[in-house]
């Protein structure tokens, strides 16, 4: 049988101590970690970048289907994309949870292993945090700083007219591996017995629950000395994210279909739901890619690297945000927006 | 009848546009804020502190009788509290929330005006932040960030043998304000009908509701040139403090019970319900008092500030940390722990 361990049996110190015992230090600015009041960074001739991210049980993820490790690996994750997506490079983080007592301690020693993975991978430091019950469900909060040199991070609202759009790696795999998770849920709950089907749906699971900051891309495009004019990650989709560019920018864009970078594996599961791999692509969430603008003349540059498509181009504003389907027609670009009141 | 706009006709871009549309900057260290995947602060030459607290619905407050506007306000007071417990000055926050629809943006938009006081009071600036749903309850993640010269913030760990131990202000309070109103809830539980009876309660209701971080003492230690040997602040209250910075400094400590700073209204609020001040004044927790050891010889220099009380001294590991009734009795000092699981 498995260990269980009470969390109450440690006491919050003990607690933070068990799960923090084994973090290494990466990098030379942190100066202090857990265990005082605050963390204490070093940060001479750079400039500071930071972001933060909530995720709450029920809402951002289901442990029905999630195991803890990938839970904690993700939550640094997504923190880690919104650094990248400043062309910055991510330096430590804290990271701050509130469980009922339904958690025991090995289940959050599961969840700080894919912390400690994604810190180890990602070479940030975890100098901080804040350990609380909660009443009902798991909660966590992480921030993340980088740095960056003076006056070279990345924004969103400096997309200029002629830009090429490109994205990073493929799009609308999670959204589909969160459609056949959220499917055999269902199916589980109204017949245990049923063995769920996730034959050949790896790529896709995957891409839900272990994705990864293109922490890649952005070094290629340092060392390329291409410098985007600008940039953000993909957390809500295409569509939301380059209106937001363009809203920001005071742009339009054109977007064609063809261009969209979609897995054979996406598509694959896409046509078993019966859903437009399209769509998938354009509106699915949480691929935590890259979407940035660069200037025509790098254009040669990002040739080199396939994990680059250029899928559009930035307009003037009066030509609105457009996309161009295969068949060739024009629809103005709509994002689905945030529903989750 | 008050207005009551729900949060979804707002959408997640336009509630954060609403919450943060008036505040200012005040750091020139900051150099970007809310709308990008990332904040910036510049930190030349300077050391960076971060700290970073969840406060969690039914855990960490009572919505029943905390007024959302103080409820932002200590919410950002905590955090500041931990900076200064470095000896450092806050210079930027990032507040997360995660709310249920049964808030509504006059709510939340009385909960930022709690933040942007805060903000002013102390001369911050809110750089970031998430805006999420939650399946039940109010979520808050507040990370501050603060800067301090080289090598000078003040730890825990450094207590030395015969070092004055100081506490700010009083204590206890805001354990009492905490008595009274869970005592009112209950009654008002019972019978609706009941008015509550907060008379002359002020103080101590204060205390909880509306603390303050302890600027004042830092700037007057800096002003004076006076370097604490160790220090931080009083959240779990003086025993559980006192016993972290001894087990950390590998020290004693002996403290003594007539030296204790009780407010007079605490004293009497503790009479009324049958409680000894001065276990409140030891256990009680959320007073954000700072608590601070001292060389001896800056002990003439402390004597000008009034808001500073030297309640005991350090000792040797062996001696234990002990505390000394009025009546002479010599105690073990014990924490009252983390009963939260």
């Amino acid at each position: 049988m498995e260990q269980r361990t009470e969390i109450s049996s440690l006491g919050e110190f003990g607690l933070i101590e068990h799960l923090t015992k084994n973090f290494e230090i990466y990098n030379v600015s942190t100066v202090e970690t857990v265990g005082d009041d605050a963390a204490v960074i070093d940060h001479f001739g750079k400039q500071t970048v930071i972001t933060t991210d909530l995720l709450i049980e029920g809402i951002h993820f289901d442990l029905m289907y999630t195991p803890l490790k990938h839970l904690g690996y993700k939550s640094v994750i997504v923190n880690l994309s919104d650094v990248y997506a400043m062309m910055a490079q991510p330096t430590q983080i804290t990271v701050s949870i509130g469980v009922s007592n339904r958690f025991s301690v090995e289940a959050l020693t599961e969840f700080y292993e894919g912390v400690y993975a994604a810190c180890e991978k990602y070479k940030v430091d975890l100098i901080g945090g804040d350990t609380s019950a909660s009443q009902k469900g798991f909660i966590i909060s992480v921030t993340a700083i980088g740095e960056v040199a003076p006056d070279k991070y990345v924004k969103r609202n400096t997309a200029q007219k002629g830009d090429l759009i490109c994205v990073s790696g493929d799009v609308g795999g999670a959204f589909l591996g969160l459609t056949l998770l959220e499917r055999e849920r269902k199916i589980y709950l109204e017949n245990p017995n049923v063995q769920p089907d996730l034959e050949g749906e790896d790529y896709v699971i995957g891409r839900l629950l272990k994705p990864e900051a293109r922490k890649d891309i952005v070094d290629f495009l340092e060392k390329n000395e291409i410098l985007p004019t600008s940039m953000m990650d993909i957390s809500d989709g295409i569509s939301s994210e380059i209106l937001h560019i363009c809203k920001q920018s005071k742009k339009g864009c054109k977007i064609y279909e063809d261009k969209l970078p979609i897995n054979e594996s996406s598509r694959k599961a896409a046509f078993k739901f019966g859903l437009d791999p399209t769509v998938c692509a354009l509106s699915g969430g949480e691929d935590y890619e890259l979407i940035f603008t660069l200037k025509q003349e790098d254009y040669d540059k990002i040739t080199l690297n396939e994990e680059i498509s250029v899928i559009g181009y930035i307009t003037e504003p009066e030509d609105g945000c457009k996309f161009l389907s295969k068949g060739g027609n024009e629809f103005d670009i709509t994002a689905q927006g945030w529903k989750a009141f």
